[in-house]
């Protein structure tokens, strides 16, 4: 089993986060996305999607999708949980991690990559060249700074994102945080609940995954 | 226990297709979207996002996510399995779920809400009027077109998306196929695997939710 992975990349590094919680280790395999080593004929016989992270098992099937490969950790390791230990708790923690993807980490992903003079032609991650679109970039930081009001009032009187318990949830959101640097974007000053968060999840040993 | 639901609208569809192949039903409250209920104060007393489906559990939680409504169900009624049955299952039906929302499902709704003259001020669901972004209904629409012509590559020898058993990758194909009519596309005459998948699934009790 191999984990193919960009060390510099957010998208793996939510994986690399999530095993380093459980106390996985894996042989990871470099794809340089710097170079565009994702569009090689040999990395696209990989994934087509051309992306990173992807997971290889030993039969040789791949799992090209950050929260596929760790809902496998979470079924093959179940402790910690990470994803909830009860129907209510997976269902909380599933919707709040694919809001903080949604609402924080692709509207990240959005204003980078509709921004960026080294993306033209990539507004979205893949082999299909899309032009930027100039109000998308726009758009996206928008919807940061957005995403940033809404954990913030989240998180009073909470220490994770879903109550008392680490989760993938704070992976995702924490993840976002880090990632929206590359845009220019940090969480606001007043925004005391959400920087205690983050200082708080950020000396965990995991986050230097 | 009960489903903020609306009829008409592709999201709550996939949640009733996916309790329909469990044998769950549940009493239904309708939230008026072409009239604006999700927007009135009762409604984001429920959920702030606006959207449904909303699952409202027996202690008051809601579950604001399609597919956070689908892992509680799972999760109290694994039979039959929706979502995979072992690890690597459940991990390739996740992605495979993931990238059919992402590049059918999402791009649908990028072409419709940025184009349609009625969602001026609605490019994205939720209370906040982000702008129209005629780019961007002309992406979505390039976008699903491209993923009709990959889900006729993998349903080539295939009954349903992950192979040789029905899953949530296949409800949310459909469903995508489905609202895809919405911006007046539909799969290609010469899609014969596409075609022939989905005149199976469409066949089934499930999808009649």
């Amino acid at each position: 089993m191999k984990l193919y992975d960009y060390a510099a990349a957010p998208s793996p590094r939510r994986v690399r986060i999530f095993l380093a919680e459980k106390g996985i280790t894996l042989p990871t395999v470099q794809v340089d996305l710097r170079n565009g080593e994702q569009f090689s004929d040999s990395f696209r016989a990989i994934n087509p999607d051309c992306t990173v992270p992807v997971l290889e098992l030993d039969d040789g099937t791949c799992i090209a999708d950050a929260i596929g490969i760790c809902v496998y950790f979470e079924a093959v390791r179940p402790d910690p949980p990470l994803m909830g230990s009860d129907p209510e708790g997976k269902a909380i923690i599933t919707a709040a991690q694919r809001r903080a993807e949604r609402d924080g980490f692709y509207a990240v992903m959005e204003a980078l990559r509709n921004f960026t003079p080294g993306m033209k032609g990539r507004s979205l991650p893949g082999p299909d060249g899309y032009e930027q679109i100039p109000a998308l970039a726009e758009r996206g930081r928008a919807r940061v700074l957005r995403f940033f009001e809404t954990m913030e009032a989240e998180l009073a009187g909470r220490d994770f994102v879903c109550g008392s318990d680490y989760s993938i949830a704070d992976i995702t959101t924490l993840v976002t945080v880090d990632f929206a640097r590359w845009i220019k974007l940090a969480i606001p000053e007043q925004s005391l609940n959400l920087r205690r968060w983050y200082d708080h999840v950020s000396a965990r040993p995991s986050a230097k995954a």
